[in-house]
Parts: C-alpha cells; sequence; structure tokens
C-alpha cells in the first residue's frame, strides 16, 4: 500500500489522482491533501479518503474545514508552512505537486527534501527552480516522475536508454483553440473563447497557457530541467489531435513517441505505478478512429510568447523566473478581465525587456525575482 | 573496431549493411559474407571490404569467385555448409542474417549456435523455428537484435521495460501497392505492378510478400518469438505513410511507437550499434514535411493471407512452417508467372488447408514439413 499526498488536491491534477486512487484502494491510500479556498470539496475528499494531514490557504478557512470535519485524528493547517509541512509529512511515499503557478514551488521543494517520490504537475517550479530542485533531488534521492502529459511522453521515450544518444526531444501543442484563426481576428478574442480548449479540460491558468501556447514554452523550460537538456535539443511541433504528446529523435534517426487518449488520468497512473504499468482504467487508444494525425510548425506571428519562451530557456538564470511571473500577472489580469487576449504577450514581453538577468542560487534569490517582476507588471497594467 | 559478417551480402539488407559499415570504418569491419550467385557483385564486396571467409551457393561458382578474387588469404567455401561455416566464424563478433526464405534459417541457426550478437533480416528463420533459435539463444547467451523496421522499433519501444507491462504490440504496414486498388480489380494484378513497392525498396521475394500483405503475417508470427509474447497480443495496422513502424500498447492506456524515414539503414545502424545511438547517416525525419499520418483496419477481404497467418500464428507448430513454404512456392510461381496474383492466396490456402499439423522440435523436423510442403505445393502447381 502506497502512501499519497496530493498538493493542490480540489484542482483538475488533484481531482483526476482521487479518481485513479479510488479505482485502486487496495494499491494506494491517501494521507495527505493541500488545497486552497475550495473548502466543500475539500471537505468532501477529507471524509471520503481520511487522510492524516490537511493544510488549506488561509486560518480562517482551516477553522472553518475543522468546524466541518469534526474528526481529531485529521491535522488541518494553513498558509505556505502548512502545504510545506503536508508535503514533508514523514507518512509520505508518494507527493503529487500539482498546485498551479509558483505558489507551488515551496511544497514542491519540500518534499523533494524528504526524498520521496515526487510526480511533478507543477510546472513553474521545474521553470523558476529547475536548477536548485534537481540539485536538492541528488542529494536526497527523491525520484521526480512528471505528471505533464507531454513529459511523461518524454520519461517513457528515454526510459532506461542513455542521454547522450538524443538528438532532439520535441513537445507537442494541440494549437489551442486559436490554431486555425487568423492573425487579424486574434485581438477580438474573448476570455469565454480563450477558455474553451478544444482537447484537454484543465485549469483556467493552464488553458489560458494553452490559448498563448505559453504552456508549451513553459514546458521546454521544464523539460530542460526534468531531462538535462540543452535548450538546442528541444523543440516544439503542432498536434491539433493531442494524441501523439511527444518524441524522442535518436541520434541514429530513430524516432521514439508516446501516444495516448486525451486524458490526465493516464500520465498520472503512470507517475503513481512506475516502473509498474498498472491495468488502465480507460478505453484503448483506437488509431483507426482517431484516422489522421497532423503536424505543423508553430506559427510565431500568431504565437509570439513562444519566442519568448525559447529566448528565455536560452538564457537561463532568472529569466524564466521573469518570464513565469510576468506570465501569472498577465493571465491574472485576462482571468479578471482587466486586458485584452493579445495584451497578455505585450504586458510579458515589455516586462521580461526590462529584466536584468541575475545569477538565482537560492529559493530566496528566486522569490526576489518573482516579487519584483510581479510588482513591476501590476505597475504596468496599472499605469495602462 | 566491431567484426562483421553479413549471409545474404548482395541481397539489398546486405548492401544496405555494406553502405553503413562504409561510412563507419573506423567502428566495423567485414570479416565474413555469405552470397547466392551474384559473383560480380561479391567480387566488387570482397575486393573493397576484403572478408577472410567468403561462401557462394554453388561449388563452380566458388571457383569462379577464388579465380577473379586471385587472394590466397581469403577463404572461399560453397553451399549450405559454407554459408553456416561464415556464420560461426571463429572472428564474428555481430552476424546480419540476411539471406531471404527457409534457405536462411541453418545459416541463422549456426550463428545463434556461437553465441554472438545475431543481428536478423531473414524472418522465415523465426516463422518456422522461432522456439528452436530461442532456446539455443537461451543456452549460448547470443543476443537477438532485428532489423526488420517492424521488429527494430518493437524492440526499442520496450528496450528495457517489463514485459508483463505488454498489452498489445502493434505493427504498421503500408498496405502495398494495392491498398487503394478495388478489390474486382484484384484479380487483374500483373509481376511488374506487384513489384512496384510505394514506400520500400526490398528485394523481389518480400516485396510481394508486401503486396499479398503475407509479408506483414510473417512479420506476426516473427514477433510473437522475437518478444516472448502470446498470439493475441498481436495486431496489425495500416498506415500508408510507412513512419511509424510499430507500436506497443501498455496495460496503463500508454502507446509508445517508433518512427523514421522509410530507410533499411536506420535499423540496420541501430542492430550494428545496440545499446549505443550513432550518429545517423541519413537527414531526420521531419513530420511537419510528412504532415499527415493515416491509420486503417486491414481489409480482410483483399488480403486473406492475413487471416491465414493469424490461424497459423494461433495454431503454431508446425502450421507457420507449412504457411511459410507454401507461401515460397507460390511466390516463386508467381514470380516466374506461372500463376496470377489472387492465386497466391488460393495455393497458400489449399496447402495449409491440406497440412496436418504437428510438433516441431528439431531443425530435421521443420525441413521435414517444409519439403514435404514445398512438394505438395508444386504437384499442386503442376495438376493445375
Amino acid at each position: 500500500m502506497k502512501k499519497v499526498t496530493i498538493l493542490g488536491s480540489t484542482g483538475s491534477i488533484g481531482r483526476n489522482t482521487l479518481e485513479v486512487i479510488d479505482r485502486f484502494k487496495s494499491k494506494f491510500t491517501v494521507v495527505g491533501l493541500a488545497a486552497g479556498r475550495n473548502i466543500p470539496l475539500l471537505q468532501e475528499q477529507v471524509s471520503r479518503f481520511k487522510p492524516q494531514i490537511v493544510s488549506v490557504e488561509r486560518e480562517e478557512e482551516a477553522e472553518r474545514l475543522r468546524k466541518l470535519v469534526r474528526d481529531n485524528s485529521v491535522t488541518i493547517l494553513s498558509g505556505e508552512e502548512g502545504a510545506e509541512e503536508v508535503a514533508r509529512y514523514s507518512e509520505n511515499d508518494i507527493v503529487i505537486s500539482a498546485i498551479t503557478g509558483i505558489r507551488g514551488l515551496k511544497p514542491t521543494l519540500a518534499a523533494v527534501r524528504s526524498g520521496k517520490r515526487l510526480a511533478l504537475a507543477n510546472k513553474e517550479s521545474m521553470v523558476a527552480a529547475g536548477a536548485l530542485i534537481q540539485e536538492v533531488a541528488r542529494t536526497t534521492g527523491a525520484e521526480i516522475i512528471p505528471v505533464d502529459s507531454e513529459h511523461s511522453g518524454v520519461f517513457q521515450c528515454l526510459m532506461k536508454e542513455r542521454r547522450e544518444g538524443v538528438k532532439k526531444v520535441i513537445l507537442t501543442a494541440s494549437g489551442g483553440p486559436f490554431f486555425r484563426t487568423p492573425l487579424e481576428e486574434m485581438k477580438d478574442i474573448t476570455l469565454e473563447e480563450a477558455l474553451e480548449h478544444p482537447r484537454w479540460k484543465m485549469g483556467r491558468k493552464v488553458t489560458i497557457d494553452s490559448a498563448t501556447l505559453m504552456n508549451k514554452g513553459l514546458e521546454l523550460i521544464e523539460a530542460r530541467w526534468l531531462f538535462g537538456l540543452h535548450p538546442q535539443e528541444l523543440d516544439i511541433l503542432i498536434h491539433p489531435q493531442s494524441i501523439v504528446h511527444s518524441l524522442v529523435e535518436w541520434r541514429d534517426g530513430s524516432v521514439l513517441a508516446q501516444l495516448s487518449p486525451t486524458d490526465m488520468k493516464i500520465p498520472i497512473l503512470f507517475a503513481l505505478n512506475y516502473p509498474h504499468r498498472e491495468e488502465s482504467v480507460l478505453p484503448s487508444l483506437n488509431l483507426c478512429e482517431v484516422k489522421t494525425l497532423e503536424f505543423y510548425e508553430v506559427d510565431g506571428k500568431k504565437f509570439p510568447l513562444i519566442s519568448l519562451a525559447r529566448q528565455a530557456l536560452e538564457e537561463g538564470d532568472s529569466v524564466p523566473v521573469a518570464l513565469n511571473a510576468a506570465n501569472e500577472v498577465a493571465v491574472q489580469a485576462f482571468l479578471d478581465k482587466r486586458i485584452k487576449f493579445l495584451d497578455i504577450h505585450d504586458i510579458v514581453a515589455r516586462v521580461v525587456g526590462d529584466h536584468q538577468k541575475r545569477e538565482v542560487l537560492s529559493l530566496r534569490d528566486i522569490f526576489d525575482v518573482d516579487r519584483e517582476t510581479r510588482q513591476k507588471g501590476w505597475n504596468f497594467l496599472e499605469q495602462r
């Protein structure tokens, strides 16, 4: 019986993980949950999965939850420290890191410090602090298994093969809801349209990132750190069917690709069970039904955030931290209907353009850059 | 420096292997060659690659070659025993088995008995004697690396993962030249049309097998023995672009696929270098150029040999031996313009239908079945 803790249990990945665990009750048990402010759902999860330790965003919600749960055997904490305590809880065998945004970084790092298996869905942690996380993982022996479908695919294509044989790692992008939208109509895109992803049902932030293709840019940076690759070994392909999630081209001209139906339960199942392959809870991929798999180059004119992400990938140091912070601010402003779709790029480009690259060696350095960049972003938004 | 021997050096795989070796002179040297009757080409190969031991089909050609080569340091042998001696030559590190048809079986087995690496392109050996070859390989420690592009793909998808995680192994077929030919026009197919394969440049026998799809049937049986799979774990998909060569579906719903340009030098390079990945001698796969990958079910009405092959796969014992022998006879008759395209199936179906299944435990049992079936096939052809 493996003991699982979920950081971000009320989000999309968190809920999918609990569904998977529910199907494999004899193999997994939930020991910890961390969530934000969705207390009704969290209460349900607590009463169904009976974790030993729980954390929520604010103390007032922790208080509310304590009253609702009425079970003294459950420790209910709050705040960043609460989430970190859940992440490093001594009973954990596997920690699913699925808090969205840079807020997931500290709990993610706490899990890696504890030396247990980390199933990573919080890509922003790797984008901002990939080098640091990998360094800690080397010290503690923590095993990092990606949950993002693209990175799970790369992980499976690479498996135990020697890294020096790799020529290129290619992540696919569905192209999002605006893949076929003409450039001149991009300025009229509404929030509702941007939230309608054609293939994946995900949280709001990542759905917007998928519409701008920034999601794929962040994933490139994530892949760099997850797999120890050089920026020039990383590439993107548009693949509207989202069946092929990633490809690894070997030096000898052979390419391995990972395919599956578009359901996050598949990479979650993989990350929980690796190296074992557990029977799927889902129907098989039927390629005769899909019939056609298409591949296109990325249109850099329509999706300029990809170029910004590539630059950040190549520059490294504090630049990806700034890129991520600027993007989080801009996407939040778009979700709040304060700016238009194309403004996301303008704001990120402006803020990252202003950024002075510097070394980030510690969590503190990273949060300094993150805070400063956010401040710049919000200032810029207010001046508009 | 690895010492390579090629059985079937003047055939398509043999020539491709020599091209690869020519590009990597610092890594590979040729020590042995076995060929049939193409003495002019073999002479060229001998003078260019300077093997130590060579064998040809008949003693009269060996005599001719000795006069042409005029180099006493090259041992020139003939006949089945000659090919076997080349196969088990003590200097060999890697033996490429690329003689077409059941004639490749004895030399293949001789190579496996010597315990060296076998790069296997002769699928008929595995079809007829898979159990025996694997048993010998287990005893001698011989490593068998497939060269067929589909099986090389499966090998790469499986790599070091545990076999019990496999749900299905799928081999793709281009569909051959008659994939889009209406059923009612199949009766008028000429030899010249059947020899025009849309994707692969191969020998005549395998090109006809690709046109009837029997090639894929034989490959199913080959895959059973190469990878230790159950018949129901094996499947075929039509994929006209021939970019995806095979797919492995894991129990958890994830699928790994192997892709590459259609060039036999890629799986040859892999088989020679495994587990190392040598820099390719060819341009990379460009999926944006290919743009579309399509997948279809096999049309069993147009390609009934597939069903015969599936039956043989499931029945096992002597049935695949008989199937292969009947097919070799029928394809030869078609190549000799003695029968029409659709007659290939009729003859194979009739001969295999007559066959009494029995155990085949030794090479002798296998050759008994092979000889009897051929005799029946030729008798049947003469009675028509």
